[in-house]
């Protein structure tokens, strides 16, 4: 699935601006004082070096920044130009005026530059759940905490914390983003477009040429030496855990993020796609032959390819830490721990996301810095996409016991970790009522009439969770019923999928399209929903609501109300004081 | 659509309990010291005099309240005895174990009486958007404020504000709540059941003897002399407005209602449901001949039926006022501004809003105690649940600039106010994308075709908004795409319904079912969906995620982290000092 749409986005980012000039950062960007970025003018047609200007607060661009812009003639061949300052930076807040002339038209943006004041954090965890929505929220409280008479047993972690604030999630070309520009907007503070990370996606070809922002990570490292850690359950290379590092427009560009990953050389690096880790010439899927885990373990790293592994990898020596969990995404937490489907029959031994941070955590507090730590439960995503509603449920809840053995870590050392808990975007899920096996009999009742609504879905009867706050079974007969607003053709059967991850389409009849997966005609009750989506997608796509921050520890009473989500790098920023080290 | 709604509650409430003893209020109630109640034993079957009992920590219930408990032998004519104490109160905060036996069995529930500390507030208003959900927060924002690149041109108000908390709504019977167990909660502090309101429903038939649970507006009055306004949009007898008051387990009991309203006398009551003050034999929908509006006139109420009126009836020596703007519910301001659709053409002067809001406080304010006011845009729950996206994001607006015009009234008053905003419960609605009349061409591409997901979604376009900001079209070439995830059968066009509200059911072919409008049937491109809702629902439905609320002005630090719906009457009861005036 997330082959499909990535190939679909890429084809599309490729569309071409063409009216006035373009200028990256774009109008009204929010940059942090000293962060580095690349400068880009894009003009409409071709400019030559006397007629093309650029100035900041009407000042010479080259006289700010201490070197002129190159001037590319001919940008891909066409007759368009550019100008290009790279890595630069703005030390001094206040607002900017930058504009670009041709000769004729001049066009200009608006850029704010920010202060942070001093530190108040030691280090940074974000916690990310990937496309985590109201109703994963719900429902995982509803399986891991219990309801009797409408209150709930308990509280979820993620939401038992001091401070909290809407995130409206649009990204720089669409209402709609997907986890490549809402991780960048996290990871650097500017929005950037659909399918793009840590650049601003510019008119050339190249998926590498883009004008680059500087990652929290980097500005992090470079600034405080603090150490960085990635954790996630998907692919490393994929876009979240991507996002903390790579500069790239293609998200699908794992072979040159695998390349960034070890150019960066973050301090842990923990989670599935090991493929891209492996030459053409293994098992492995780059398109050439380089060994990055040879790579990695020869700078120093300790490798650890299992739980077991993992465990071991953990010791007082251990400074780099790069762990690859599964050829592709890892299993979810259903599949490891009850079901056994997807991956696990032959990789049996893989950690679960607690098991990752808690050895994060081990790793990278030995950094007397401090560090900033990015934390992905990402398969709730995948499996929302997928219509899996128990698997991504599950998921959620294994996020919450990573936050609040997080928390209670961070309690013990006297509160000096700003911890964030955040999604990136939405999905169009709902908990509509329960599916009630008791309210309709007979073999003619259509499947709908299973749905209890109102006082009709009552509570559902899920055994009592085991100690990490799973349920031992999903297939009980009052089960929650969460469906999605977008849909693609598909079987719906009203049923969990205890046998691997629900797949509702498969490749339809014309190219590029999807139909309804056959292998659900069969089961009882089955009934063939005609989606609402394109015949292009298939599965259901990301919704535009806001998603919910909440936060604790210092520096997180700047989370409340309505945010952007490029405020979210920006309490970070502030939190480490990183422009205010600038200033030194 | 409410009327089918109602009556489907109703019968399905009547499901009686039948096990162990049944205890109300039940267990786990949390009870504001020296609040009202009635405490009801219900025992499975008959139990005499002399084998019933009732302790309150160990101690007769007698003893403890003060009178003894009336033993009902066979409730409604079955052998069912009860055990009944009517309006008793727990002056002295702490656990309590109220235990029930019938000589044979004993039962206990735990309850947790709260004290306040002292008033921090001089008034309360509790803003409600009936249904407001997450897509319709995300459009409103767009529609009124605009977005560029991903930014947007401003905050909703009703975001805008130092305090936030995500709010549980599952009642006592259900994971999922209507307005009238919502409301309830927010209203009483105490889980109620579908339908009911201000009562625990009880087994009994009578929709009037339910246990009762004090209402906020109650303790504000007597104890501190408040004065009470009750200003909504939807027919003033409806669950939300109805549940300030009113103390039934049947939302659909209007006549009583409106008894109930007359006999409580708030300062303020206005919005639609004028038919239900008249008598039977006017125009009126009474079962009875009582002349509602002749009642309240006659007890000093100011009267308005319309805008015009409303604007007269602020004057200077109005301390009641009574607004019934139309004979059911009021229009929306989509349809009273811009299309002149639904209920307009008949009623063309009904306010908007916020002209009843400063009324409202104009009168309100008169007194020198304070006041309790609450406030709903209700008509964004019907149109929801009508699929009638456009009707319910400009009430969300609407609200909006209700908030926005309070906030600045308690800001220029030294901010003694606490304000709270907050849904009543969600609606399965997300926003998917957007709707391209661009994106596909010719007469056989199918509707679907048109959705644009991910970047192909972009950004709408909208015109600019007016000054209060509404766009002045709805009908524009990229709209945005929020769709439902509960469907009953309906035709859809992707098209915003210009006429009127949508309609998309019809009464189906056998009775208590509902089938697609064929109204709609001859759109160009409209498509018949199959629903996902049983045949006997005929509308979207509500969802069981969190609600979010927000809150600013004194008091209003209670509010963070995950709250129980119940815990919105605390915080207000907390800033009112409402226990810590029983103490006196």
């Amino acid at each position: 699935m997330m082959r499909f749409a990535t190939t679909f986005f890429a084809l599309l980012v490729s569309t071409s601006f063409a009216a006035a000039q373009t200028i990256y950062p774009i109008d009204r960007a929010e940059i942090l004082a000293g962060a580095r970025f690349d400068l880009k003018v894009e003009f409409a047609g071709e400019v030559s070096a006397d007629k093309a200007t650029l100035t900041v607060n009407g000042t010479d661009a080259a006289a700010v920044f201490g070197k002129a812009p190159e001037l590319i003639a001919r940008e891909d061949g066409r007759p368009q130009s550019a100008l290009l300052l790279r890595d630069v930076a703005l030390d001094k807040p206040g607002a900017y005026t930058v504009e670009a002339g041709d000769g004729a038209d001049r066009r200009s943006v608006g850029w704010t530059v920010y202060d942070t004041g001093p530190r108040k954090a030691k280090n940074v965890i974000l916690f990310i759940g990937d496309g985590l929505s109201p109703a994963h929220r719900v429902a995982a409280r509803l399986l891991s905490k219990g309801i009797k008479e409408g209150r709930a047993g308990g509280k979820l972690a993620i939401d038992d914390m001091p401070q909290m604030a809407l995130v409206s999630t649009a990204g720089s070309d669409s209402i709609i983003t997907d986890s490549a520009n809402a991780a960048s907007a996290y990871a650097t503070g500017h929005k950037a477009a659909v399918n793009a990370m840590g650049v601003y996606a510019d008119r050339t070809a190249s998926p590498l040429d883009d004008p680059r922002v500087e990652t929290l990570a980097s500005l992090a490292k470079r600034r405080l030496g603090l150490a960085i850690g990635i954790v996630t359950n998907t692919e490393v290379e994929d876009a979240t855990p991507a996002a903390v590092i790579a500069h790239t427009r293609r998200r699908a560009a794992y072979d040159d993020i695998v390349a960034q990953f070890f150019a960066a050389s973050p301090d842990v690096l923990m989670g599935g796609g090991a493929a891209y880790f492996l030459p053409k010439s293994a098992q492995g899927k780059r398109k050439d032959d380089v060994d990055y885990l040879a790579k990695f373990r020869d700078a120093g790293y300790a490798v650890a390819t299992s739980a077991t592994e993992l465990a071991a990898a953990g010791k007082p020596d251990t400074r780099k830490l790069l762990g690859l969990f599964a050829p592709g995404n890892m299993d979810g937490v259903l599949d490891r721990r009850f079901l056994k489907g997807g991956g696990v029959a032959k990789n049996p031994d893989q950690p679960d996301l607690t098991e990752q941070v808690a050895v994060a955590l081990d790793v990278l507090s030995k950094n007397e810095a401090g560090f900033f730590l990015m934390v992905e439960s990402g398969m709730i995503d995948k499996y929302a996409h997928a219509l899996d509603m128990e698997r991504a449920v599950y998921d959620t809840i294994m996020l919450d016991n990573a936050v609040r053995q997080t928390r209670d870590w961070a309690k013990a050392r006297g509160d000096d970790t700003l911890i964030l808990v955040v999604a990136d975007h939405n999905h169009p899920n709902a908990l509509v009522g329960t599916v009630r096996d008791d309210l309709a009999e007979g073999e003619d009742v259509p499947l709908r009439e299973r749905i209890g609504v109102y006082q009709r879905a009552g509570f559902p009867n899920y055994p009592a969770p085991d100690k990490d706050g799973y349920p031992d079974r999903v297939d009980v007969s009052r089960r929650l019923a969460i469906f999605s607003a977008s849909l693609p053709d598909h079987y719906e059967t009203l049923r969990p999928k205890l046998d691997g991850p629900n797949q509702p389409t498969e490749a339809g009849d014309k190219p590029g399209t999807f139909k309804a997966n056959e292998k659900y005609k069969a089961v009882p009750g089955a009934v063939l929903r005609l989606g609402n989506l394109p015949a292009m997608m298939n599965a259901s796509v990301h919704s535009g609501e806001d998603v919910i921050l909440t936060a604790a520890g210092p520096g997180s009473d700047r989370v409340h109300g309505a945010m952007e989500n490029t405020d979210v790098f920006r309490v970070m920023a502030e939190a480490l004081g990183l422009a205010a080290a600038s200033a030194k």
